[in-house]
C-alpha cells in the first residue's frame, strides 16, 4: 500500500504518559490510539502485526490437533456460578444486567464456556482427547493498566482448552502444547522466550508455566538458576536457605529503646539482618484476622505463597489497632497473644540463636531458639521470596538470578477444577461415569506484539521480525516527482506487489529526514531507497532496518534480492 | 481432519425451539450451541465457515482500498455522548460501570470509535478519502432473538467507515462499496442477494441500502417491481395510490350502531375498504401525545415513515382514555378535538367522497371530502405501506411484489452526522476547516452463514457453497476396518490433504446410515465414498452434496477430479 493512504500520524516527541520504549514507539509510530484507560484502538500497522501473530498461533494450534471455535464475550452469570467463580473472582470481572434484568459478565477467560460447549458433545471416552481454541476479545477490569498494550483492560487472546481421560494424557498434551508455544514465540521472532514454573492463581489446578520474555521493562520477577537452568516465576519459586552457623545462647530480654525496624535492631546490637527474626503482619480480607509471619530479617514474604498456604486472600496490615495484641516494632514469636495467627517461614528452622521482639514496647529477646522456646514445636513453611544469589532448589548451587520479564503466554493443568463442579462427564471403557481432566493455554496477542517491540527496537523505532512485520519491504522514493525516480520506484512497487511481497510504498513529497524517520517508526525489516542519486548510478539501495546490511543492487535484481532476504530473515528469526 | 476427533454432536430430531430450517440444521449438525438467549458458541464447522466468510470480506474490502483496524468492544459513555447517541439509543445498548465507576457501553456499531481513531490522524484534505474496517464482536441487546444466528444479541460483524471531502466522492465510493458487496455475496455462494433502498434508522444520514437474501423465512419485507427492477425495503418504500373515481356527495352524519371496525363499516354500508377513511392512533413515547393517522381503509401505516415524518419515537395507542378527545370506533377527521395531532396519508388526497367516523359513538360521516370539509386545507404525507400489486413509484406500473428477505448487509451515506458533533475537521485546499463526509458499511458474518444455510439446504442438511463450506471434500470410509477400504481411504485422505484440499475424513466404525446422515448435516459439497463394494470394483464414488452428479472414478484419478470439481464449483457459485 501507499504510505500516503495509510491512516495514522507519526511524530517525534515521546508522550508524557509513556514509561516504556515500546509504548512510546507504538504511539509515536501510529500503531495504537487510546480510547480510555487500558482500552485501545489499533491502527492498520498494528492490526497487520496482530493478524500475523494470530495466524502463526492458529497454524501451531492446528498442528497439535486444535479445533478453532468461538465463545461469546457476554456470558450469563449462571454459567460462572456453576464453577463458583462468579463469587470467587473480584471486581476485575465486569458484571452488568441485560435489558431483561439478567445478570451477565464479560468473559475474562473461558474455562466455563469451554466446558459448556464440550460437555454436551463429548460423552464417551472415545471422544477424548481433544483441544478447542479461540482467538477472541476479552475484558479484564485491570486496576493497573500500563505500558500501552502490555497491560490493558480489553485485549485479544488466544485461549485453548484440552480435555483428557487421564493425568498421563493431560501431561503428554501439556508437553506438546509447551513445545508448540516455543515454536510460536520463535516464529514470532522472539525465540528467547523462556517458560518458567508458575503459580496457578485464580485458574486453579496444580502445574502451571508462564512464558516470559526477559526485559528490564517487564513487570514480573523471574528466578533463574545460572548453574542448572531451573526457572520459576517469583510467585512459585521455592526459597532454600542455608543459615550461618551459630551457638545456642540463653533466652534473654533486653531493653531496645526506640528500636523499631530490623535495620535499627542490627545497628543497636551489631548484628547482620540474617541473625534476626522479623515479624511481617497481614490481615485476612474476609474477617480482618491478623496473621504474623516470622521470617529471617533479610528476607521478604512471598504473598502468593502465603495466600496459597492459608487459602485466603489477605493484605499487609497497614493499621494495627491497640487491642489487637500486637506491639508494632517489638512483635515476637515467644509469648505472642493467641488471637494472632502465626506462620513460621522455613528460614527460621533450626536456628539455635536469633533475636526477635519481646511483645513489649522497647524490648527484644536475644538467644531465641523457636524449637526450644515455644510451648509447642513450630511447623515451618516456605513463604519467603527467592533472592539474588540464593540457593537453587534443584541443583543446590547458590546461583539464583532475579530477572524482569513480560508474561507472553501461560499454560495450566487444571484437572477436574471445572469439569467436576460443572458436571461434565463421560462414560469410560467400563461404562462408568468419569470427570475429564482439563488443561488451558493462553497467549495475549497484543501484549506479544508490544513485548516484541520492547526487545526489538532502537532509538528510532521498532525493528519488527520479518514474520510479524506489518510489511516486508518499505520503498522510499526520495523526490518522487523526478520522472526517473518515479519510474524506477513505481516499477519496483508493481513488481514486488505482483510477486506477493508485502510492500509499503512512500512516494510522498516529503524530505528525506521525514521519510526515513517515518520508515524507522514503521520498523519494516527491509528498505529499498530510490533517489535521483541512485537513479543516476543505475542502482537502488537495499538496507536492513536492523542495520545488518546495506547493499547497492541493480533495480532488475531487486525482487530476487528481496525474496532471498525475506527467506533468510524468516529462517533466522526462528533460530534466534 | 478426522470426523472421530471433530467436537460436536449430530442428531435427527428437530429441537422444539427451532422455527426455521437453518436454525434447526445448524443445531442438529453441531454448528452452534446456545449459551443463553441470543448468545451462541460456534463449534468448529461453524467457525470454519465464518472464517472463510471473513476472509472473502477482507479481500474485497482490501481490494477497494480498505485498511483493517480494530476498535474496542468496551467504550466509554463519553464517546457516545459526543455524538448524542448515548441518549438517543435505547436499551438495546448495554451499559454498565467499570470498577472505578466510569460509565461504559458495549459497542453495537462503531461510528464514534471510527471518528475517534481518524480525527487525530486525517487533518489535511490530502489524507482523504480513506476507508477503515474491522471484523469484531458486537453486542446489541435485541429483544426479539430468533432463528439461531439470524437474529442474536452477540455477533461478529464487519463494519467499515469511509471518509470524504465531497458528496460526489462519498457517492463514488458508496457505489464502489455496493459493487464490492455484490462480489462478496456472490463469492459466498449467494449471488441472488439484492440491494434495496432502505431507511437509515438510528444510523442517520440520507441514502442507505440493505442487501437482502430473499427467502420466506426472512423477517424483513421487501418491495420489488416486476416491471422496472425497482427495489426497496418496506420501511423506505414509497406508496403510490390511484384512487377509484368517485362522485362528490353531501356531507352527512349517519347512525352506525355497533360499527367499530372498517370491516363492519363496509358490511353495514356495502362499501369496499378503499371507499373508507380509517383512523390509526399512536402515542408518542416521550409525552404520550396522541397522533391520529387518516389513511385509506385498505392500507396500513408504515410506522418508520411516520416516525421519520414526526421525528419522534411512537407506539400504537393500545389504551385510549376517555378524556383524550377520541371516540374509538368512530374517530374521524372532521371535528376532531384539536388536542389530537393529525397526519393525513397521501392515499386520502383528492378523494371527493369517503366515509369516516363522526367522533361520536355510533355515528359516521359519509360524503366526506377532506379538502372541502376541513377548516384548513390538509397537507398529505406518504405514511402508508406499499402493497402487493401496488403502483411502482419509478415506472408507474401496478406490478409491485412484496417478498420476505434476510438482511445480510447494509450501507449508509452518513454525511456529517458524526463528524460535525464530534468535531472531526480537516483543512481544505484553501486552508479552511471542513467536516468530512462519512459512509458506513456493515455485514453480519454469522447471519450471512445462517442465511446461506436457509437458502441452500435440503431435508437432510445444509448444502454449503464451495467457497464457504467447512471442508471441500468429505471422505466416507464404510467399514474402515476392512484392510482394503482402510488402505484406499487413508491414501486418498493423505493425498488430498497433501495437495491442500480441505478434507474431513470419516473412518468411524458406524453404519452407512449414520455416516451418510452425518455427512449430509455437515453439508460438504463433494463426497468420496470408499466401501468394500467400491474396492472390489477398483473404484471410488465421487458425488455432489447437491446431487448434481455421482461418478465412479479410479482412486488414482480422485485428486484430479476433486480439484476440477472444486474449481468449477467456485466459478459456478460466483455466477449464481
Amino acid at each position: 500500500m501507499r504510505m500516503r493512504h495509510l491512516l495514522g500520524e507519526r511524530f517525534k516527541e515521546t508522550p508524557s504518559d509513556c514509561q516504556i520504549a515500546s509504548h512510546a514507539l507504538m504511539v509515536r509510530g501510529g500503531y495504537i490510539r487510546q480510547l480510555c484507560n487500558g482500552i485501545y484502538s489499533l491502527y492498520p500497522p498494528a492490526r497487520r502485526i496482530t493478524r500475523k501473530i494470530e495466524q502463526i498461533i492458529r497454524e501451531e494450534m492446528d498442528a497439535i490437533g486444535g479445533q478453532e471455535v468461538l465463545f461469546p464475550v457476554v456470558m450469563p452469570a449462571s454459567l460462572w456460578q456453576e464453577s463458583g467463580r462468579y463469587e470467587s473472582i473480584g471486581s476485575e470481572m465486569a458484571r452488568f444486567q441485560d435489558r431483561s434484568g439478567g445478570d451477565v459478565v464479560l468473559g475474562m477467560t473461558h474455562e466455563e464456556a469451554a466446558v459448556q460447549l464440550a460437555r454436551g458433545a463429548a460423552k464417551s471416552y472415545a471422544d477424548y482427547p481433544f483441544m478447542i481454541y479461540q482467538i477472541q476479545t476479552k475484558f479484564r477490569d485491570e486496576p493497573r493498566c500500563r505500558g500501552g498494550l502490555i497491560r490493558v483492560r480489553e485485549f485479544t487472546m488466544k485461549d485453548a482448552y484440552s480435555f483428557h481421560t487421564s493425568q498421563e494424557d493431560l501431561e503428554r498434551y501439556y508437553e506438546q502444547c509447551r513445545k508448540a508455544y516455543r515454536r510460536i514465540f520463535a516464529r514470532a521472532g522472539v525465540p528467547e522466550v523462556v517458560d518458567v514454573k508458575s503459580d496457578s492463581g485464580m485458574m486453579g489446578g496444580s502445574t502451571a508455566h508462564e512464558f516470559m520474555l526477559l526485559t528490564p521493562a517487564g513487570e514480573d520477577s523471574i528466578v533463574l538458576c545460572g548453574s542448572c537452568g531451573y526457572r520459576s516465576n517469583m510467585e512459585a519459586a521455592e526459597c532454600v536457605i542455608q543459615n550461618p552457623a551459630a551457638e545456642p545462647a540463653p533466652l534473654q530480654k533486653i531493653a531496645t529503646p526506640g528500636v523499631k525496624t530490623i535495620d535499627e535492631l542490627c545497628a543497636f546490637l551489631h548484628l547482620r539482618p540474617e541473625q534476626t527474626c522479623k515479624a511481617v503482619v497481614y490481615q485476612k480480607d474476609a474477617d480482618g484476622q491478623y496473621v504474623a509471619v516470622f521470617i529471617r530479617g533479610d528476607l521478604e514474604v512471598n504473598e502468593t505463597k502465603l495466600r496459597n498456604l492459608l487459602k485466603a486472600e489477605l493484605h499487609p496490615a497497614t493499621q494495627i489497632t491497640e487491642d489487637s495484641g500486637l506491639t508494632p516494632g517489638s512483635i515476637g514469636a515467644i509469648g505472642l497473644s493467641d488471637r494472632i495467627q502465626v506462620v513460621f517461614d522455613r528460614s527460621m528452622e533450626g536456628i539455635p540463636c536469633t533475636v526477635c521482639g519481646a511483645n513489649e514496647d522497647g524490648y527484644h529477646l536475644t538467644g531465641v531458639s523457636l524449637e526450644r522456646d515455644l510451648p509447642e514445636k513450630p511447623v515451618f513453611f516456605d513463604v519467603a521470596k527467592a533472592l539474588e544469589g540464593g540457593i537453587c532448589p534443584v541443583c543446590g548451587q547458590p546461583h539464583l538470578q532475579i530477572r524482569r520479564g513480560i508474561e507472553v503466554g501461560n499454560i495450566f493443568q487444571l484437572g477436574e477444577k471445572y469439569t467436576r463442579p460443572m458436571g461434565m462427564q463421560y462414560l469410560d471403557r467400563e461404562g462408568k461415569l468419569q470427570y475429564p481432566l482439563m488443561g488451558c493455554y493462553g497467549i495475549g496477542v497484543g501484549r506479544l506484539a508490544a513485548a516484541v517491540c520492547e526487545v526489538r527496537h532502537d532509538d528510532y523505532g521498532p525493528i519488527w521480525p520479518m514474520a510479524i512485520a506489518p510489511w516486508q519491504v518499505h520503498i522510499c522514493a526520495l523526490k518522487a516527482a523526478d520522472p526517473q525516480v518515479k519510474k524506477t520506484a513505481e516499477e519496483l512497487y508493481a513488481q514486488l506487489s505482483r510477486a506477493g511481497v508485502e510492500v509499503i510504498f512512500d512516494d510522498r513529497p516529503v524530505s528525506a529526514g521525514v521519510m526515513f524517520s517515518d520508515a524507522d517508526l514503521l520498523g519494516v525489516p527491509l528498505r529499498l531507497v530510490v533517489s535521483t542519486k541512485t537513479c543516476a548510478r543505475g542502482i537502488v539501495e537495499l538496507a536492513a532496518r536492523n542495520k545488518a546490511f546495506r547493499e547497492e543492487i541493480a533495480p532488475e535484481a531487486a525482487l530476487q534480492a528481496v525474496q532471498a532476504k525475506i527467506q533468510s530473515a524468516l529462517a533466522e528469526d526462528k533460530k534466534g
